[in-house]
């Protein structure tokens, strides 16, 4: 065996053990009996130190020194690029330091939960200041001199720079901003309501997960909490939820989970359990969830075929019709909830998060200024105040576990979709026609063959510009976004 | 830290992620998609080979060396005595061998479920053989000169011998034999027939879980192919299966079962994620699965509350009245199948395995002559002859997967059992009152406090003893057996 062959072995016991870990995560979230949790939290502690172990293992840093990149193929050299990147990153941060991090924000995850449920900030942020404190440390370590924030980004978005997000966003926030005041002020679609039993709300969303093509052998579905995707390679299990009142909210996870999951089955098999065989940023896993559930999923072809199988699922549920559906489903809702906003205001919710992470990062915000900066930003961008801590700086989870430089994932996730949505429809001028039958199968097939089979084998940026035939810009999504919303709420320079 | 501190840090590890390992193994049964099945095999591979490297680890054998026993107290002991043996089982067969043996057992089930399929002894003989001389290859590594079975044994049956076996079984066959003729020409009782909703079933069969102080907050029941028990301390998790036409096999495997879990949940919360957190043995752990099941379970006075709940839950089934309903779920049917065998039966058939893996080990039976010792056996046990080998030679998986020394288990746990039975009558007087109630707490109280909670603290047979405050011997069970199917079949000798 060559070293390559022997780095790759002892790489793809690695990957198998991982994918373990994130079993037993899905299996904490959907089967586990509450009792179990002191006892869990024992074995995923032992399993990350089994994983910590083998990614600081010397004998990678042998093989690594004795590969010549040159003598490999290219998908040698992308799995030598990804494994050196995770290596010597890992290696970088001080070991007592990581296990710090770990300590910390293990502990602050339960105090933000606490705090969040009591609506009380000042309870949360000394714990939230070294939380800070320990990552911009790492951050320190990771960028040797260079920018914290984009050494972060590195774990998230391999090859993204905050100068690069920043210049993007700002053409994007204006435009969102003029569009949503217009959105506001125009008259609005019916709203969906009602009650619709949970049942049939599960049974539909199967059928929807099917129809978006994801495939059963290799995957399940289960209600949890949070809708979540978890696994790659044979299998990939998705959650959902379910609510009464809010049909759409069990439907939309589902599409997006799928988009997911979707991406992690579709990857090519000869990358299984290898660092390419699985999504290669988050920001393109979420291009790819976010055009399954918004440019697809709440498309007015596809709605309409949706709304047939809601009347044969629910009965009448006072929408007249597949056009009032159509606006129902992409209603614009005054909130102050990131992950309950519609798509006009989602990018708004996550420049804003941006903003602030970057700044704390950078030492040019205190955490004891960052409640009174969330409010006035959210004010400017919203238009009215954020009336409890749980509905404002308290609401996520990302910055107790210590995730800075995840949050523009979000947001690049949706220009990455933008930009994927012209090229798809530009290939498949009929896409529509199917859509409104239900068959997503032109849309899933094109993704799979443009983006999700390379898996982890071009960096990002490549990934989507070489499916989308263009350079990365904000320019497609804000221009569908415009076209989409301006013709729901007849806006002058909508159509 | 103390060297036995380090020692004990270490093994809790090992314990929690062979934690793990048992969690994937009851997802793979459970929850797992069909089409997930290639990468389990190498997540479990994975998982196998960081648990083999921790069980060979040097720094064990170091701390072991260190460590004097007469400074610890008796938990320390315990540990240390159940540490010691694990490593040097461990370290007597050469890694080339076991890995071997993984490889080659593995095979083989795949090889015999498919010469059961198809009924072809022949298919299976020469994977057999393998299996058979890699095992007494490995048992004569564990026996350095003493009995190569004996030293299986210890894997399952620690500090029980083949020859002290061969004499309890030598006592208990004619007994079981007459008593089995006896009640062959006896008029037997009503038999259940009819058609039992399955959904009826599973709601009934958690209700007995419940009732068998099976904890729900640390433990679930699903459906399986097979009904099994896995996990210990905070997660221990069983299967169950149900069959329109035999509602019996599906509340007396959820009865069985939840015996082996409710032993591994009671155990004193001290010992967790330590050697002693687990059942102590496997005739131990089956003494547990059957009195629960039948001393219990299939007690006049227990399905007379029984019949009450089957009533209320299917209606009217032919069945007269609670005295035929016993003799229902007790009735002595012919039959090929060790698990599908009655209290009366079951332990023929074990001793029948035993006798014949015992000559394999021993060199004094070939593998070509097994299938017809098989079938001569059986006639002259049961009284008629074998129709196909899946009846016979090919029933069971354990031989193909290399299990030897593991049936006479079951039948020294129905010993175990039966000498339990009579502390337990003894020590609760009223106990038939509170079964006819549906409440078995008196009895899973005293069997929790009597044996469950020490888990491995002492050895299996002073377990035992020391639980029964007798010497262990067949004379309980044969008794109770003779009580019990004389007293349902009428028989001249019956109580």
């Amino acid at each position: 065996m060559s070293d390559y062959d022997d780095l790759m072995a002892f790489t793809r016991d690695t990957m198998a053990l991982q994918q373990v870990s994130g079993r037993l995560g899905w299996d904490q979230e959907t089967m586990m009996p509450r009792g179990a949790a002191p006892q869990r939290a024992e074995e995923m502690a032992a399993m990350e130190s089994v994983l910590h172990a083998r990614r600081t293992a010397p004998q990678v840093g042998d093989w690594l020194g004795k590969i010549d990149a040159e003598s490999l193929d290219d998908v040698g050299r992308a799995n030598l690029r990804e494994i050196r990147r995770t290596y010597e990153r890992t290696m970088k941060v001080p070991a007592t330091l990581a296990a710090r991090i770990a300590r910390v924000t293990s502990e602050a995850q339960g105090i933000w939960a606490e705090a969040r449920a009591a609506d009380d900030v000042a309870a949360f942020l000394p714990t939230l200041s070294e939380v800070i404190m320990l990552k911009r440390e790492e951050g320190q370590a990771l960028a040797a001199g260079g920018d914290v924030y984009d050494a972060m980004l590195q774990d998230y978005e391999p090859g993204a720079t905050g100068a690069e997000l920043q210049a993007m966003f700002n053409e994007m926030r204006p435009v969102l901003s003029d569009l949503r005041a217009a959105v506001r002020d125009a008259e609005a679609p019916p709203r969906l309501e009602g009650s619709f039993d949970e049942g049939a709300q599960m049974k539909l969303t199967r059928q929807l997960a099917k129809a978006f093509g994801y495939d059963m052998s290799h995957g399940r579905v289960d209600k949890a909490v949070h809708p979540f995707s978890s696994g790659s390679g044979l299998d990939v299990r998705i959650t959902t939820r379910t609510n009464p009142a809010d049909p759409f909210n069990c439907f939309y996870s589902t599409i997006h989970e799928v988009g997911h999951a979707a991406y992690e089955q579709n990857i090519d098999r000869a990358h299984l359990l290898t660092p390419l065989g699985r999504g290669v940023s988050m920001g393109v896993h979420e291009s790819q969830s976010r055009i399954y559930e918004n440019q697809i999923g709440r498309s007015r072809a596809f709605t309409g075929w949706l709304f047939a199988q809601m009347r044969q699922a629910f009965g009448e549920f006072g929408i007249a019709d597949a056009d009032a559906f159509y606006g129902a489903v992409n209603r614009v809702n005054d909130g102050y909830i990131r992950t309950e906003a519609d798509e006009l205001q989602y990018n708004l919710h996550v420049m804003l998060r941006f903003d602030l992470e970057r700044a704390l990062m950078q030492g040019d915000l205190l955490v004891s200024e960052l409640e009174g900066a969330w409010n006035d930003r959210f004010e400017a961008d919203f238009g009215y105040a954020v009336d409890k801590p749980s509905h404002g700086v308290l609401q996520d989870v990302h910055w107790s576990v210590g995730l800075f430089g995840y949050f523009p994932t979000y947001s690049l996730g949706n220009v990455y979709a933008g930009c994927l949505n012209t090229a798809m429809q530009a290939a498949l001028p009929d896409l529509d026609a199917a859509l409104a039958q239900g068959d997503t199968s032109p849309a899933t097939a094109w993704l799979r063959e443009s983006v999700q089979k390379y898996g982890g084998l071009m960096q990002p940026k490549e990934t989507i510009e070489s499916a989308s035939a263009q350079k990365i810009s904000a320019a497609p999504l804000l221009g569908y976004l415009k076209g989409k919303f301006g013709g729901l709420y007849g806006l002058p320079s909508g159509g």
